[in-house]
Protein backbone atom coordinates (compact mmCIF):
# COMPACT_ATOMS: atom_id res chain seq x y z
CA UNK A 1 0.00 0.00 0.00
CA UNK A 2 2.47 2.38 0.82
CA UNK A 3 4.44 1.93 -2.02
CA UNK A 4 1.28 2.43 -4.20
CA UNK A 5 0.65 5.52 -2.40
CA UNK A 6 4.50 6.84 -3.20
CA UNK A 7 4.27 6.20 -6.64
CA UNK A 8 0.62 8.30 -6.51
CA UNK A 9 3.10 10.73 -4.87
CA UNK A 10 5.16 10.68 -7.76
CA UNK A 11 2.73 11.24 -9.80
CA UNK A 12 0.95 13.76 -8.90
CA UNK A 13 4.81 16.09 -8.84
CA UNK A 14 5.00 15.31 -12.71
CA UNK A 15 1.62 16.32 -13.55
CA UNK A 16 1.94 19.68 -10.91
CA UNK A 17 5.57 19.72 -12.80
CA UNK A 18 3.54 19.78 -16.39
CA UNK A 19 0.68 22.57 -15.39
CA UNK A 20 3.75 25.10 -14.48
CA UNK A 21 5.83 23.84 -17.48
CA UNK A 22 2.65 25.00 -19.49
CA UNK A 23 2.34 27.92 -17.12
CA UNK A 24 5.78 29.24 -17.81
CA UNK A 25 5.45 28.70 -20.82
CA UNK A 26 1.55 31.07 -21.08
CA UNK A 27 3.16 33.72 -19.27
CA UNK A 28 6.85 33.82 -21.43
CA UNK A 29 4.67 33.96 -24.68
CA UNK A 30 2.06 36.45 -22.92
CA UNK A 31 5.37 39.04 -22.38
CA UNK A 32 6.39 38.13 -25.72
CA UNK A 33 3.11 39.46 -27.74
CA UNK A 34 3.35 42.38 -25.33
CA UNK A 35 7.16 42.79 -26.22
CA UNK A 36 6.81 42.04 -29.72
CA UNK A 37 2.99 43.32 -30.26
CA UNK A 38 2.26 40.13 -31.50
CA UNK A 39 -1.89 39.62 -31.74
CA UNK A 40 -1.49 35.78 -33.13
CA UNK A 41 0.98 34.83 -29.80
CA UNK A 42 -1.55 36.77 -27.73
CA UNK A 43 -4.20 34.55 -29.22
CA UNK A 44 -2.70 31.65 -28.62
CA UNK A 45 -1.74 31.93 -25.14
CA UNK A 46 -5.57 32.75 -24.93
CA UNK A 47 -6.80 29.38 -26.42
CA UNK A 48 -4.19 27.30 -24.62
CA UNK A 49 -5.62 28.41 -21.17
CA UNK A 50 -8.45 25.85 -21.65
CA UNK A 51 -5.55 22.98 -21.04
CA UNK A 52 -4.32 24.49 -18.08
CA UNK A 53 -7.84 24.56 -16.43
CA UNK A 54 -8.29 20.92 -17.83
CA UNK A 55 -5.09 19.56 -16.49
CA UNK A 56 -6.29 21.62 -12.64
CA UNK A 57 -8.99 19.79 -12.84
CA UNK A 58 -7.48 16.89 -13.33
CA UNK A 59 -4.98 17.42 -10.83
CA UNK A 60 -7.40 18.08 -8.34
CA UNK A 61 -9.52 14.81 -9.17
CA UNK A 62 -6.34 12.51 -8.53
CA UNK A 63 -5.76 14.20 -5.21
CA UNK A 64 -9.45 13.41 -4.12
CA UNK A 65 -9.01 9.75 -5.42
CA UNK A 66 -5.72 9.31 -3.09
CA UNK A 67 -7.38 10.56 -0.24
CA UNK A 68 -9.92 8.25 -0.70
CA UNK A 69 -7.92 5.54 -1.59
CA UNK A 70 -5.02 5.35 0.02
CA UNK A 71 -5.74 7.77 3.10
CA UNK A 72 -2.73 9.27 3.87
CA UNK A 73 -2.10 10.76 6.96
CA UNK A 74 1.21 12.84 8.44
CA UNK A 75 3.51 14.60 5.77
CA UNK A 76 1.64 12.59 2.83
CA UNK A 77 -1.58 14.31 4.06
CA UNK A 78 0.22 17.55 3.76
CA UNK A 79 2.03 17.20 0.81
CA UNK A 80 -1.08 16.55 -1.48
CA UNK A 81 -3.40 19.18 0.30
CA UNK A 82 -0.39 21.61 -0.22
CA UNK A 83 -0.39 20.22 -3.85
CA UNK A 84 -4.63 20.73 -4.01
CA UNK A 85 -3.40 24.53 -3.02
CA UNK A 86 -0.66 24.71 -5.15
CA UNK A 87 -2.60 23.12 -8.16
CA UNK A 88 -5.41 26.22 -7.74
CA UNK A 89 -2.82 28.89 -7.83
CA UNK A 90 -0.94 27.68 -11.13
CA UNK A 91 -4.31 27.83 -12.68
CA UNK A 92 -4.66 31.31 -11.02
CA UNK A 93 -0.89 32.20 -12.46
CA UNK A 94 -2.27 31.25 -16.10
CA UNK A 95 -5.19 32.93 -15.94
CA UNK A 96 -2.85 36.33 -14.99
CA UNK A 97 -1.19 35.30 -18.20
CA UNK A 98 -4.14 35.31 -20.42
CA UNK A 99 -5.30 38.89 -18.87
CA UNK A 100 -1.71 39.99 -20.12
CA UNK A 101 -2.08 38.34 -23.73
CA UNK A 102 -5.53 40.37 -23.59
CA UNK A 103 -3.63 43.67 -22.76
CA UNK A 104 -0.90 42.80 -25.68
CA UNK A 105 -4.01 42.34 -27.44
CA UNK A 106 -5.29 45.86 -27.38
CA UNK A 107 -1.76 47.00 -27.41
CA UNK A 108 -0.83 45.99 -30.51
CA UNK A 109 -3.54 47.78 -32.22
CA UNK A 110 -2.72 50.99 -30.39
CA UNK A 111 0.53 53.18 -32.10
CA UNK A 112 3.89 52.05 -30.43
CA UNK A 113 4.99 53.87 -27.52
CA UNK A 114 8.00 55.70 -27.18
CA UNK A 115 8.47 54.44 -23.24
CA UNK A 116 10.60 51.29 -22.90
CA UNK A 117 9.44 49.40 -19.95
CA UNK A 118 11.02 46.54 -18.58
CA UNK A 119 8.81 43.63 -19.08
CA UNK A 120 10.91 41.35 -20.03
CA UNK A 121 12.97 42.08 -16.85
CA UNK A 122 10.24 41.61 -14.74
CA UNK A 123 8.76 38.84 -16.11
CA UNK A 124 12.05 36.33 -16.03
CA UNK A 125 11.83 37.26 -11.89
CA UNK A 126 8.40 36.06 -11.67
CA UNK A 127 8.84 33.09 -13.66
CA UNK A 128 12.59 32.40 -11.80
CA UNK A 129 10.04 32.84 -8.71
CA UNK A 130 7.52 30.33 -9.97
CA UNK A 131 9.83 28.07 -11.44
CA UNK A 132 12.34 28.11 -8.32
CA UNK A 133 8.82 27.73 -5.82
CA UNK A 134 8.03 24.32 -7.88
CA UNK A 135 11.67 23.51 -7.21
CA UNK A 136 11.29 24.40 -3.71
CA UNK A 137 7.93 21.59 -3.41
CA UNK A 138 9.53 18.73 -5.14
CA UNK A 139 12.99 18.83 -3.01
CA UNK A 140 11.27 20.16 0.32
CA UNK A 141 13.73 22.51 0.69
CA UNK A 142 12.65 25.52 2.77
CA UNK A 143 15.73 27.64 2.13
CA UNK A 144 14.92 28.08 -1.52
CA UNK A 145 11.65 28.74 -0.52
CA UNK A 146 12.73 31.17 1.51
CA UNK A 147 14.69 32.85 -1.22
CA UNK A 148 11.62 32.75 -3.24
CA UNK A 149 9.63 34.70 -0.72
CA UNK A 150 12.30 37.16 -0.23
CA UNK A 151 12.30 37.48 -4.39
CA UNK A 152 8.93 38.66 -3.98
CA UNK A 153 9.89 42.43 -2.97
CA UNK A 154 12.52 43.06 -6.28
CA UNK A 155 9.26 42.51 -8.35
CA UNK A 156 7.08 44.59 -6.12
CA UNK A 157 9.73 46.91 -6.03
CA UNK A 158 9.71 47.03 -9.96
CA UNK A 159 6.03 47.09 -10.32
CA UNK A 160 6.22 50.60 -8.18
CA UNK A 161 9.06 51.67 -10.73
CA UNK A 162 6.55 50.47 -13.83
CA UNK A 163 3.74 53.18 -11.80
CA UNK A 164 6.35 56.05 -11.88
CA UNK A 165 7.03 55.80 -15.31
CA UNK A 166 3.74 55.51 -16.22
CA UNK A 167 2.32 58.42 -14.38
CA UNK A 168 5.18 60.56 -16.50
CA UNK A 169 3.57 58.94 -19.71
CA UNK A 170 0.49 59.88 -18.62
CA UNK A 171 1.32 63.68 -17.90
CA UNK A 172 3.77 64.16 -20.99
CA UNK A 173 1.38 61.98 -22.93
CA UNK A 174 -2.17 62.47 -21.64
CA UNK A 175 -3.38 61.44 -25.28
CA UNK A 176 -1.92 57.59 -24.80
CA UNK A 177 -3.92 57.03 -21.24
CA UNK A 178 -5.27 54.05 -22.44
CA UNK A 179 -2.46 51.74 -23.39
CA UNK A 180 0.09 53.61 -20.42
CA UNK A 181 -3.59 52.12 -17.70
CA UNK A 182 -3.39 48.71 -19.94
CA UNK A 183 0.74 48.74 -19.86
CA UNK A 184 0.12 49.57 -16.03
CA UNK A 185 -2.00 46.58 -15.80
CA UNK A 186 0.69 44.32 -17.21
CA UNK A 187 2.81 45.00 -14.29
CA UNK A 188 0.39 44.68 -11.93
CA UNK A 189 -0.30 41.05 -13.41
CA UNK A 190 3.20 40.28 -12.82
CA UNK A 191 3.39 41.43 -9.80
CA UNK A 192 0.36 39.27 -8.98
CA UNK A 193 2.19 36.27 -10.25
CA UNK A 194 5.27 36.98 -8.10
CA UNK A 195 2.77 37.12 -5.08
CA UNK A 196 1.44 33.83 -6.24
CA UNK A 197 4.80 31.98 -6.23
CA UNK A 198 5.29 33.48 -3.27
CA UNK A 199 2.31 31.41 -2.18
CA UNK A 200 3.46 28.94 -3.29
CA UNK A 201 6.79 29.42 -1.44
CA UNK A 202 5.01 29.50 1.60
CA UNK A 203 2.58 27.01 1.47
CA UNK A 204 5.95 24.82 1.65
CA UNK A 205 7.56 26.13 4.35
CA UNK A 206 4.23 25.81 6.45
CA UNK A 207 4.26 22.43 4.89
CA UNK A 208 7.66 20.65 5.78
CA UNK A 209 8.12 23.00 9.31
CA UNK A 210 4.48 22.31 10.86
CA UNK A 211 5.75 18.89 10.40
CA UNK A 212 8.52 18.84 12.18
CA UNK A 213 7.15 20.85 14.77
CA UNK A 214 4.17 18.23 15.18
CA UNK A 215 6.81 15.67 15.04
CA UNK A 216 8.82 17.12 18.15
CA UNK A 217 5.35 17.85 20.40
CA UNK A 218 4.99 13.81 19.53
CA UNK A 219 8.82 12.74 20.50
CA UNK A 220 8.13 14.77 23.77
CA UNK A 221 4.57 13.41 24.47
CA UNK A 222 5.62 9.67 24.01
CA UNK B 1 -18.26 7.55 13.94
CA UNK B 2 -20.51 9.15 11.38
CA UNK B 3 -22.46 10.83 13.87
CA UNK B 4 -18.65 12.14 14.89
CA UNK B 5 -17.88 12.84 11.12
CA UNK B 6 -21.38 14.67 10.47
CA UNK B 7 -20.47 16.94 13.44
CA UNK B 8 -16.55 18.06 12.63
CA UNK B 9 -18.36 18.96 9.63
CA UNK B 10 -20.85 21.22 11.49
CA UNK B 11 -18.16 22.64 13.36
CA UNK B 12 -15.98 23.46 9.88
CA UNK B 13 -19.24 25.14 8.07
CA UNK B 14 -19.83 27.48 11.52
CA UNK B 15 -15.86 28.12 11.67
CA UNK B 16 -15.90 28.97 7.85
CA UNK B 17 -18.85 31.10 8.23
CA UNK B 18 -17.13 32.85 11.47
CA UNK B 19 -14.67 33.84 8.68
CA UNK B 20 -16.50 35.38 6.16
CA UNK B 21 -18.64 37.38 8.83
CA UNK B 22 -14.96 38.52 9.95
CA UNK B 23 -14.29 39.60 6.06
CA UNK B 24 -17.65 41.01 5.21
CA UNK B 25 -16.79 43.51 8.23
CA UNK B 26 -13.68 44.51 6.78
CA UNK B 27 -14.64 45.08 3.65
CA UNK B 28 -17.36 46.75 4.76
CA UNK B 29 -14.96 48.78 7.10
CA UNK B 30 -12.68 49.69 4.15
CA UNK B 31 -15.15 51.04 1.54
CA UNK B 32 -16.55 53.11 4.54
CA UNK B 33 -12.90 54.34 5.28
CA UNK B 34 -12.81 55.26 1.89
CA UNK B 35 -15.94 57.01 1.44
CA UNK B 36 -15.91 58.69 4.87
CA UNK B 37 -11.89 59.70 4.53
CA UNK B 38 -11.44 57.56 7.81
CA UNK B 39 -7.95 56.72 8.34
CA UNK B 40 -8.39 54.94 12.20
CA UNK B 41 -11.35 52.80 10.50
CA UNK B 42 -9.10 51.94 7.70
CA UNK B 43 -6.25 51.21 10.55
CA UNK B 44 -8.72 49.02 12.40
CA UNK B 45 -8.96 47.08 9.06
CA UNK B 46 -5.50 46.57 8.39
CA UNK B 47 -4.88 45.37 11.87
CA UNK B 48 -7.71 43.21 12.11
CA UNK B 49 -6.09 41.09 9.20
CA UNK B 50 -4.04 38.63 11.33
CA UNK B 51 -7.28 37.70 13.34
CA UNK B 52 -8.74 36.42 9.55
CA UNK B 53 -4.96 34.81 9.13
CA UNK B 54 -5.14 32.94 12.22
CA UNK B 55 -8.37 31.63 11.16
CA UNK B 56 -7.60 30.45 8.22
CA UNK B 57 -4.60 28.40 9.72
CA UNK B 58 -6.76 26.84 12.36
CA UNK B 59 -10.14 25.96 10.15
CA UNK B 60 -7.15 24.25 7.61
CA UNK B 61 -5.50 22.56 10.52
CA UNK B 62 -9.36 21.14 11.33
CA UNK B 63 -9.73 19.95 7.41
CA UNK B 64 -6.36 18.11 7.69
CA UNK B 65 -7.30 16.50 11.29
CA UNK B 66 -10.90 15.95 9.86
CA UNK B 67 -9.26 14.05 7.16
CA UNK B 68 -6.62 12.30 9.10
CA UNK B 69 -8.97 11.09 11.60
CA UNK B 70 -12.37 10.39 9.96
CA UNK B 71 -10.89 9.69 6.34
CA UNK B 72 -14.12 10.60 4.49
CA UNK B 73 -14.92 9.77 1.12
CA UNK B 74 -17.47 10.76 -1.65
CA UNK B 75 -19.33 14.03 -1.04
CA UNK B 76 -17.92 14.31 2.94
CA UNK B 77 -14.53 14.33 1.20
CA UNK B 78 -15.45 16.95 -1.67
CA UNK B 79 -16.96 19.23 1.02
CA UNK B 80 -13.62 19.25 2.96
CA UNK B 81 -11.81 20.02 0.16
CA UNK B 82 -14.13 22.69 -0.66
CA UNK B 83 -14.18 24.05 2.54
CA UNK B 84 -9.60 23.76 2.32
CA UNK B 85 -10.61 25.56 -1.01
CA UNK B 86 -12.89 28.52 0.00
CA UNK B 87 -11.38 29.36 3.50
CA UNK B 88 -8.00 30.39 1.36
CA UNK B 89 -9.88 32.45 -1.13
CA UNK B 90 -11.89 33.97 2.18
CA UNK B 91 -8.24 34.63 3.29
CA UNK B 92 -7.61 36.64 -0.15
CA UNK B 93 -10.52 38.75 -0.03
CA UNK B 94 -9.25 39.69 3.71
CA UNK B 95 -6.26 40.58 2.06
CA UNK B 96 -8.16 42.88 -0.42
CA UNK B 97 -9.91 44.70 2.11
CA UNK B 98 -6.36 45.74 3.72
CA UNK B 99 -5.55 46.60 0.05
CA UNK B 100 -8.77 48.58 -0.26
CA UNK B 101 -7.94 50.43 3.61
CA UNK B 102 -4.59 51.30 2.27
CA UNK B 103 -5.73 52.96 -0.46
CA UNK B 104 -7.93 54.28 1.80
CA UNK B 105 -5.27 55.99 4.35
CA UNK B 106 -3.20 57.49 1.35
CA UNK B 107 -7.15 59.19 -0.11
CA UNK B 108 -7.51 60.45 2.90
CA UNK B 109 -4.31 61.94 3.31
CA UNK B 110 -5.15 64.09 -0.36
CA UNK B 111 -7.42 66.70 -1.39
CA UNK B 112 -10.56 65.56 -1.54
CA UNK B 113 -11.78 64.81 -5.12
CA UNK B 114 -15.41 66.57 -6.52
CA UNK B 115 -16.14 63.71 -8.56
CA UNK B 116 -18.57 61.02 -6.65
CA UNK B 117 -17.66 57.22 -7.28
CA UNK B 118 -20.16 54.36 -6.43
CA UNK B 119 -18.06 52.00 -3.84
CA UNK B 120 -20.63 52.00 -1.65
CA UNK B 121 -23.00 50.35 -4.71
CA UNK B 122 -19.73 48.26 -6.27
CA UNK B 123 -18.82 46.93 -2.97
CA UNK B 124 -22.89 45.99 -1.45
CA UNK B 125 -23.20 43.73 -4.67
CA UNK B 126 -19.70 42.31 -3.89
CA UNK B 127 -20.48 41.65 -0.48
CA UNK B 128 -24.03 40.49 -1.33
CA UNK B 129 -21.94 37.83 -4.16
CA UNK B 130 -19.87 36.72 -0.96
CA UNK B 131 -22.72 35.88 1.66
CA UNK B 132 -24.77 34.20 -1.52
CA UNK B 133 -21.34 31.98 -2.40
CA UNK B 134 -21.94 31.14 1.61
CA UNK B 135 -25.07 30.04 1.68
CA UNK B 136 -24.85 28.04 -1.95
CA UNK B 137 -22.17 26.12 -0.03
CA UNK B 138 -24.01 25.59 3.65
CA UNK B 139 -27.15 24.52 2.15
CA UNK B 140 -25.63 23.12 -1.49
CA UNK B 141 -27.93 25.24 -2.91
CA UNK B 142 -26.72 25.61 -6.98
CA UNK B 143 -29.00 27.28 -8.26
CA UNK B 144 -27.83 30.62 -5.52
CA UNK B 145 -24.28 29.49 -6.68
CA UNK B 146 -25.25 29.93 -10.43
CA UNK B 147 -27.14 33.25 -9.47
CA UNK B 148 -23.71 34.77 -7.58
CA UNK B 149 -21.38 33.88 -10.79
CA UNK B 150 -24.40 35.61 -12.95
CA UNK B 151 -23.84 39.06 -10.54
CA UNK B 152 -20.47 39.15 -11.56
CA UNK B 153 -20.96 40.53 -15.09
CA UNK B 154 -22.35 43.36 -13.27
CA UNK B 155 -19.74 44.14 -10.73
CA UNK B 156 -17.19 43.96 -13.78
CA UNK B 157 -19.24 46.45 -15.86
CA UNK B 158 -19.10 48.72 -12.99
CA UNK B 159 -15.32 48.86 -12.65
CA UNK B 160 -15.55 49.27 -16.62
CA UNK B 161 -17.55 52.87 -15.83
CA UNK B 162 -15.17 53.32 -12.94
CA UNK B 163 -12.75 53.18 -15.32
CA UNK B 164 -13.94 55.56 -17.63
CA UNK B 165 -14.94 57.93 -15.05
CA UNK B 166 -11.46 57.70 -13.69
CA UNK B 167 -9.94 58.08 -17.13
CA UNK B 168 -12.13 61.23 -17.53
CA UNK B 169 -10.72 62.71 -14.40
CA UNK B 170 -7.35 62.31 -14.87
CA UNK B 171 -7.84 63.96 -18.52
CA UNK B 172 -9.89 66.81 -17.11
CA UNK B 173 -7.41 67.34 -13.52
CA UNK B 174 -4.26 65.57 -14.13
CA UNK B 175 -3.07 66.78 -11.14
CA UNK B 176 -4.60 64.50 -9.02
CA UNK B 177 -3.63 61.75 -10.84
CA UNK B 178 -2.23 59.76 -8.08
CA UNK B 179 -5.45 59.95 -6.13
CA UNK B 180 -7.39 58.94 -8.98
CA UNK B 181 -5.06 55.38 -9.93
CA UNK B 182 -5.50 54.74 -6.05
CA UNK B 183 -9.31 54.64 -7.01
CA UNK B 184 -9.12 52.38 -9.90
CA UNK B 185 -7.27 50.48 -7.60
CA UNK B 186 -10.33 49.96 -5.14
CA UNK B 187 -12.14 49.57 -7.88
CA UNK B 188 -10.19 46.76 -8.95
CA UNK B 189 -10.33 45.16 -5.76
CA UNK B 190 -13.76 45.35 -5.55
CA UNK B 191 -14.01 43.45 -8.81
CA UNK B 192 -11.40 40.69 -7.84
CA UNK B 193 -12.99 40.45 -4.33
CA UNK B 194 -16.02 39.71 -6.66
CA UNK B 195 -14.28 37.24 -8.62
CA UNK B 196 -13.28 35.43 -5.52
CA UNK B 197 -16.97 34.96 -4.70
CA UNK B 198 -17.32 33.43 -8.06
CA UNK B 199 -14.59 31.01 -7.48
CA UNK B 200 -16.10 30.10 -4.21
CA UNK B 201 -19.48 29.80 -6.27
CA UNK B 202 -18.13 27.76 -9.02
CA UNK B 203 -16.39 25.11 -6.16
CA UNK B 204 -19.74 24.87 -5.03
CA UNK B 205 -21.41 24.00 -8.03
CA UNK B 206 -18.52 21.35 -9.09
CA UNK B 207 -18.57 19.74 -5.41
CA UNK B 208 -22.65 18.79 -6.12
CA UNK B 209 -22.18 18.23 -9.40
CA UNK B 210 -19.81 16.49 -9.47
CA UNK B 211 -20.38 14.34 -7.28
CA UNK B 212 -24.19 13.92 -9.00
CA UNK B 213 -22.55 12.80 -12.05
CA UNK B 214 -20.50 10.46 -9.93
CA UNK B 215 -23.37 8.87 -8.52
CA UNK B 216 -25.17 8.60 -11.71
CA UNK B 217 -22.09 6.62 -12.82
CA UNK B 218 -22.01 4.55 -10.02
CA UNK B 219 -25.96 3.89 -10.74
CA UNK B 220 -25.57 2.81 -14.10
CA UNK B 221 -22.58 0.88 -13.37
CA UNK B 222 -24.30 -1.44 -10.46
Amino acid sequence: MTTHLRNEIEKLKKNLLSISILVEESLRDAVFAITKRDKILAAVVIEKDEDIDQMEVYVEEECLKILALYQPVAIDLRFIVAILKINNDLERIGDLAVNIAERGLFLAGQHKLDVLFDFPGMAEKAQAMLRNSLDSLVNMDTEQAREVCAADDEVDDMNRQMYVQVKDGIRSHPENIDSLIHILGVSRHLERIADLATNIAEDVIYMVEGEIVRHMTEDFSS
